[in-house]
C-alpha cells in the first residue's frame, strides 16, 4: 500500500475474523515496532505477544471495559517500557518511544489488511499495576500499551471511510 | 513509496538543502499528523509551524546542543500537547497522543523524500519551559516535541541505508 494512504486510511478496528496472522506478518510488525526512532538510540522497549485466548481475556479484563477487543482479537501485544535501557537524565522518554514503536506496529498491521486498536494502559496507574501483575513483570518493565491485531470483521470492512477533518485551528504559524 | 519500506527506511537525518518544502507537502504532513488515534479521539495537540529563519536559531537554542538540525531546516514545527482536550480522567495520555501525531508527520515526510530529525522537548522541563516562553504559550499549551525538516543533503543521501537489528530478545511470547 502506498505510505501516505496508509497513514491517512488507518483506523481502530475491534471486531474481527478468526483469521491467524502468519509468524511473517508478525515479525514484519513487530520489526516495525524497532523501526522507529527513540531517544539516545536506547531503543528501551520490550514486547510480549499473546495467542493464547485464556491470557487474551484475562489482558482485557486487567485494562477495563474499553479492552474487549482483545477478547476476539488474534494476537495481543502488551507493549512495555524498559526503565533499564531508558535515557538515564530524563528517563520518561520511555513513554514517547513506546508510542513511536506502538504506531509503527500498527501502521505496518495496516499495511498488511490487518485492523488494530490501540488500548490505553499507562498513565492509568490501576492498569498498569493489573498487567504488571498478571505477567509477573520485572520492576524495570512498565505496561505502556495494548494493541488487539486481527483481521478485520465483514462489518469493519464495510464501515465508512475515516474522514478525518483538517483541523485549521490547530496549526499556527511562526507564532502562537 | 510502499508503506512498509516507508516505515523501515525512516531514519533520522540532521543536514539539508535549501530546497523549500511546498505548502502541498507540508499539508500532508500535517494532516498525517492528525490522522492518528488518541485517547477517547481528543486529538489534544497542537502545531506551531515555523519557516522564519531567526525563530528556528532561537527554538534551537531554547533547546539544548541536539536541536542544531533546526538551524538548517527549511521548517520546524513545534509540537504542543492541548491539555484543554485531553483526556479529563489520565490527562497524561496527551504525552502518547503527542508522539503518535510527531511519528506520523515523520513518517509522512520521509514518503515524499523530505528528512527529518525529532529533538526530544517533554519530558526535560528545561526546555519545556522555554519552548513555552518563547512562543509566549498559554498554559493548556505543553511543548512535547520539536521536529525539524528539510531535503536530505548529498552526505545524507550518500549515508549507508539504517540497518535496524530485529532484537528478539525484546520479544516475549506468550508470558514474561
Amino acid at each position: 500500500m502506498d505510505a501516505i494512504e496508509n497513514i491517512m486510511s488507518r483506523r481502530s478496528v475491534r471486531r474481527f475474523t478468526d483469521r491467524k496472522i502468519s509468524d511473517d506478518d508478525l515479525n514484519t510488525i513487530l520489526c516495525a515496532g524497532m523501526s522507529g526512532p527513540s531517544c539516545v538510540n536506547a531503543r528501551d522497549w520490550s514486547f510480549v505477544v499473546v495467542r493464547d485466548k485464556d491470557m487474551l481475556l484475562k489482558m482485557a479484563e486487567a485494562n477495563g471495559r474499553p479492552a474487549e477487543p482483545l477478547k476476539g482479537a488474534d494476537v495481543g501485544v502488551l507493549l512495555c517500557g524498559d526503565l533499564d535501557r531508558a535515557f538515564p537524565r530524563a528517563k520518561d522518554y520511555w513513554v514517547i518511544d513506546g508510542s513511536i514503536a506502538a504506531q509503527n506496529m500498527i501502521l505496518a498491521a495496516n499495511a498488511l489488511g490487518i485492523g488494530s486498536v490501540w488500548l490505553g494502559t499507562w498513565p492509568q496507574t490501576d492498569r498498569v499495576k493489573a498487567q504488571a501483575e498478571l505477567f509477573s513483570l520485572p520492576d524495570s518493565a512498565v505496561p505502556h500499551s495494548l494493541i488487539a491485531f486481527g483481521y478485520p470483521s465483514e462489518e469493519e470492512l464495510s464501515a465508512p471511510p475515516k474522514n478525518d477533518k483538517f483541523e485549521e485551528d490547530r496549526v499556527h504559524y511562526e507564532k502562537w
